[in-house]
């Protein structure tokens, strides 16, 4: 089994927190700042420009890929780290529309991020393609012959809904068209298989599940199928066949490789390779069982004890992600009284409190202790006083 | 006068190194190891999420932009952060190739940097524009009514020619065209002045001359006068005009704001914030002056005492960037040899040893040491070892 008490020790939790917004951002595992420390001591401070050959950042992008595609259902070789999901995005959609050239529908839906939207529109603009955005319970049907790219977000920013990876993806193969999925918040979060499902691409950031830190960096995945040919726009120094033979024209390096744009974010990515050593031991099997556990709990809990909020979360926990989200009409002065109380998720507008459950440091008491503090302060209206707060700020 | 006895303290050189090398990897301030390792400890720790307001990293890449805009004559609000160097190319030249549709042409020169060339191409492609590169020489009379984007890195990474950006911005907008300017190897190097010089768009990383640290994030700098205008073709959440309205439809921020993509890199920009506390002091016509004495005073030590090299360099200080380079046929073991005794500089393919001076802490105790060695290592055949050190390896 999964020694999830060993997990919640590696992360510094401030006393008297319980902490559910690591679906927003994960905090600090112990062992980061030692890293990070380490890494500009030893490695910046003294190797100087030697620590690209010595110290190994040149191949640290991949390196940390590999450690990130065990937890997303993916092989070595298959992922690469760097800049940011925005900028993933848009590596994925310009190479997927590029190998679909006859076809220019792009489809997504309005549980995706906003901004995987954005990239999509600029994108669609430049490439003379089109965004079509349907509701996420629409997305199986809306799947045509002129589609070029189906563009997912996996698991729902807002409702932690979760998509059937393989299903959509078979769907739109059936009707030639190629699969990138977000997994901003699935990865760490949930099981995810890519090479199971057989999707195309697929994009993530590392600092909400996977506890890298602000702004830690992003990573993409090809479909070894498609990693040979997928040519990126961005076409960057580090995803050259041969970076330091500095010849005038581009071409791309073999694989995934490719994907690398500029310089890599070395002092983020030591931070990132520490985060990632908590997961060393972490069966994926375990993680998602007691991801169940734990938002199955807090659904019920909430649902015996506050007659009051409407669930925003699917009920079955095969279409959640790891998060479950209530609504109340003053969801965000209750969601500011709990967070007064150290529970601390976030609000998304226009009523929604989100609740984010990690399994590698939360546990069925933080589930007990948020459900509780929850029912008091809607029994004893103390949002009230938030509420008031709110007011008083505006005017 | 700037002290550059004080800014030579504020950073970490390994003792008995001379580095001359920080045209790549500008070194360790003292400083950024405390910094970084009190952000992590005091705000991604205790803040968690609210970090984002608490502790202002939500507005970091702006401020952090403001403290390098007066080290490259650009004025408050004109200058953001983020990202890698080859995706603020990517920016600029989309939005500039976007203002001039009816001209199609990207002027550089082949003493660009080649993956600012490589980031044209590939939007050439995508853009249905034509990349022409000529040599640096002849540049101003490649200057033609096709031409769209003039795209020049304003000091050449392997001579450090500096090109004379008044007069090619003036003769680029004379034939209609815009300028952008990869401030590389200028930015902390020489008296860089977009405003007077009335540029368009400028880019530059900050791990060299500005000692940010490994993968430090870039900066991108928009004249004013197109900056409301200037559509980026990278639309991300961060230049979103509200990006926690999470509206489905991409607005830009007002001004330089939309040049923001993704999340920033906060723990990196921590490091680069201490590197740049270092400049507070400093007079640009100091480092400056400072700078030319040091090269000059490097290229006449080296002429007098290695008839055997011929120099890679402009003469004139005028036409010369903080770096210096010469030729050698044997230049790879010369510098394999040089470093052996601490004398970093680093080798550029076919024969070029080049030698950065960052007036910040270097000085003409460095000059001397590195001259002399140098000379002995030629007179004493010494780079015969490292020669025959590297034939061993790769046989």
């Amino acid at each position: 089994m999964t020694d999830f008490s060993r997990t919640k020790r590696a992360f510094h939790l401030p006393s008297g927190v319980t902490y559910l917004d690591g679906n927003s951002l994960g905090p600090m595992p112990r062992a980061a700042q030692q890293r990070v420390a380490a890494m500009m001591a030893d490695e910046w401070s003294d190797m100087l420009i030697t620590g690209w050959n010595k110290a190994g950042w040149y191949e640290q992008p991949q390196r940390v890929g590999n450690r990130i595609a065990r937890l997303i259902g993916a092989g070595p070789g298959e992922v690469v780290m760097g800049d940011t999901l925005s900028i993933k995005v848009f590596q994925a959609l310009s190479a997927a529309l590029a190998l679909r050239p006859e076809q220019r529908v792009i489809l997504s839906d309005s549980g995706n991020f906003p901004s995987d939207l954005y990239v999509a529109q600029g994108l669609a603009t430049a490439m003379g393609a089109r965004l079509r955005v349907v509701a996420p319970e629409s997305v199986a049907d809306a799947i045509g012959d002129d589609l070029a790219v189906l563009m997912l977000t996996e698991v729902d920013y807002r409702t932690g809904r979760r998509h059937d990876m393989a299903a959509l993806t078979a769907r739109a193969h059936r009707a030639g068209a190629l699969t990138i999925w977000d997994l901003a918040h699935s990865a760490g979060a949930v099981d995810v298989d890519l090479t199971g499902s057989e999707a195309d691409f697929a994009v993530g950031c590392t600092y909400k599940y996977l506890n890298g830190g602000p702004g830690a960096p992003a990573f993409i995945w090809v479909n070894p199928r498609h990693a040979d040919v997928a040519r990126p726009i961005l076409q960057g120094w580090m995803g050259h066949e041969a970076p330091f033979a500095f010849t005038p024209d581009y071409a791309p390096a073999p694989g995934i490789e490719r994907m690398r744009v500029g310089t890599p974010p070395v002092i983020a990515m030591a931070a990132l390779e520490a985060a990632l050593d908590v997961w060393d031991e972490v069966s994926m099997d375990h993680l998602r069982a007691k991801s169940v556990d734990l938002t199955g709990a807090f659904i019920a809990e909430v649902e015996a004890s506050c007659p009051d909020l409407l669930l925003n979360s699917p009920r079955d926990p095969e279409r959640r992600g790891s998060q479950v989200g209530f609504r109340h009409r003053q969801g965000h002065a209750v969601m500011q009284a709990l967070i007064a109380e150290g529970v601390i998720g976030d609000f998304r507008a226009p009523d929604v409190m989100r609740f984010g459950f990690a399994p590698l440091y939360n546990d069925r008491d933080d589930v007990s202790r948020a459900a509780a503090t929850l029912a008091r302060i809607l029994r004893d209206e103390g949002w009230k006083k938030a509420q008031f707060m709110r007011k008083a700020a505006v005017t």
